[in-house]
């Protein structure tokens, strides 16, 4: 059995640079009234103008590793994102579970749309990971004895929890992961700022790191933009 | 706590008949060398030639009780899909679960990926129904408590199993949904015979009764084209 | 020969209303921490916080005539979009075409991205009105010829021009509706200011029109919002 | 002025290979029931199957030349497929234009749904290249006095046919370009023939061929499953 409070996110495979951006733009928008040809300025452009599609001619595959319960929010975005999910159905799955890191809030403030998170108290965060840890091994005990009675694989890992790991490939170009980014990271710049689940945020700013390294440029205009997605 | 071996659809609202896949149709294709304008001919037309489109301009919500696992898996479906799903970090979840029916085949046999799915014996079977609700209870207690001790619903959900029941609104058009349903149904008319998850054809198999009623010829049609969406 | 300096949008089919969005909400987001089950603020609380799935399940169709240059950029809407257009392979095409009507700009001034359109002098207006007559006329004469030649239809229309009338069935949901309203209309009150062609733009403010009517709460938390699509 | 018969198709950016679908799959399937590892026959095992989403792993970008005609066709395919196209609103219109070469057959045979193409006699053919020239020149003619006289190039392009060339850049992966393949191609050994037009199936076919440079175990899996899309 593993604990874990962290999640993995590697960049496996990327065309994925500022140049593409210029040349699928120049395509389609140049001529007499375009900005100069300088990548920064027309990045910037069609950013602010929510010209979105010379964003989308690029491709990043990401290997994660995370709980069910983050893969359930992720393949919520349907647009511009392929994904291949471990599956229960064809393998065994390994005892990894997800227990929060005493840096994640784990009580809920207020009311009614507009409740804060706040920090625990020790005896709360003891709850969390006794009560967790004990949970998730009875759960896989279970899971490991419906297996070794010959049940199969789909049927025995009904029991398994959504803090259980799986990991994943997915794919996506700059458009789609900005519009990701935008909902599933919480920064106090944005113009629209969001509030998502903590874990899902892990694996975001992770991705966004890694994009930024790729797009410096197109990373830098989004955060320009305050964090709108063209 | 409730265990249940079934699930739930229901049609909710909905605008799709024949007629609007005719008239869509007519804008596109009417003219000299189109089948007359009779509504089974022509729809037996556009889906033995794949002409696809006219087969999106309709609308169906349902209504869909089953465990997440289910929904892990209904969520791949990308295109033409609309998903709301009940939230566990807005609502405390009820203590519902799923054990699998009797004729549920439990039992995997053979390799390769040529393995078929077989019946248990009846020890399997009380393991099956024994340890899944032992396992699901201790769970449920589990996050009770966690709840109890003032944890945020979202950190709490953690340890409940894949097999507690969720519910969603789904909405399609009969396009996607043929998509739907030549990979999640278990039919051997099918000229590309699927072997799915037994809980999400369950789904399916309800979803396209209700379709049936709603679009009787485009239904047949499909049946007709050996299950193969257009 | 016809004329025309406007199009037509008819809303053939809707199942679209308020309630539909609120339903949906209640199924993800009903909990503790939701705003009142009142319709407008839930309503207004989805928009603010780009909660965009709710408004996706409901459906309207629209029957829209314009000029082919804007079809052209319409089907560049890809997501949650569907569309059966005439097909000039499959029926001889109608000549109606297109001459701007005289509020229509059609002087182009400034440069770089930064142009704006102004209205032409009487001398400009002579020459739009009687090239393109002329222009069209003669297009669509050959294309007659062709046919008469026993030329196929799909081989002599490669001589009419894009602003020859074409007609399609379009269908979206609330959604995808806004997101296209978002960048197809020239309205001051915008966020993120858009500067459509002219004749999409005419679309656009029609079908927003039929959608008002039909969504009267979501068209004004769109408004509220400042057309920022959810 | 130009006069073209072809078709301009260039892969001018790529991250495509087998191996990136055999990486992907293994993440999903790889289990006690899988076949071996071996690439040929895994993704031989894929497409079988119908696993499409495997092959979205990887990206390719073409640069394309062609009529306006074959755009419209090509923008209907939305989904997995990026566009950027040279806009008539940005930049003044090169006068290159189409004219079927002799090997496009040019007249329509039969009625209803069953028609067939056939060679033209020599005066058909005189009429389609003599009518055709003299119509686009007259309308570049026009198209370029309007520009003279000061009007927008956005309402000076309304005259142009849509047999003028125009160039895009396209995106898509393996599996997007398979359904579009298998639409676009009119190949004797599909399971299900198509009958696109002559001159979207020259794009298609060079497509196809620069992808299978990339990926050739999978075009070949795809060509033994009589091209059935995955």
């Amino acid at each position: 059995m593993r604990f874990r409070s962290d999640v993995t996110v590697k960049l496996v495979r990327s065309l994925a640079d500022d140049e593409g951006v210029v040349q699928a733009a120049r395509v389609s928008y140049e001529g007499e009234n375009t900005p100069s040809a300088e990548a920064e300025g027309l990045i910037n452009f069609l950013m602010r103008n929510k010209h979105g599609s010379p964003f989308e001619h690029n491709s990043m595959t990401f290997y994660i590793e995370a709980p069910i319960f983050v893969f359930r929010e992720f393949h919520r975005h349907r647009i511009g994102w392929s994904y291949n999910e471990e599956s229960a159905r064809y393998k065994k799955l390994e005892p990894v579970f997800y227990i929060p890191g005493r840096e994640r809030k784990i009580v809920q403030e207020g009311k009614a749309g507009t409740y804060t998170m706040v920090s625990g108290d020790e005896e709360q965060w003891e709850y969390v990971e006794g009560l967790s840890e004990w949970s998730y091994k009875n759960s896989y005990r279970m899971y490991t004895r419906l297996l070794e009675e010959g049940i199969a694989r789909e049927v025995a890992r009904n029991v398994l929890p959504t803090g259980i790991y799986s990991s994943m490939y997915a794919t996506c170009n700059a458009r789609s992961l900005m519009a990701f980014l935008a909902l599933r990271t919480d920064d106090p710049s944005a113009a629209f700022p969001s509030k998502p689940l903590r874990e899902i945020a892990m694996v975001a700013e992770q991705m966004e790191d890694l994009w930024t390294e790729q797009m410096p440029l197109t990373a830098q205009a989004f955060k320009n933009q305050r964090r709108v997605a063209p």
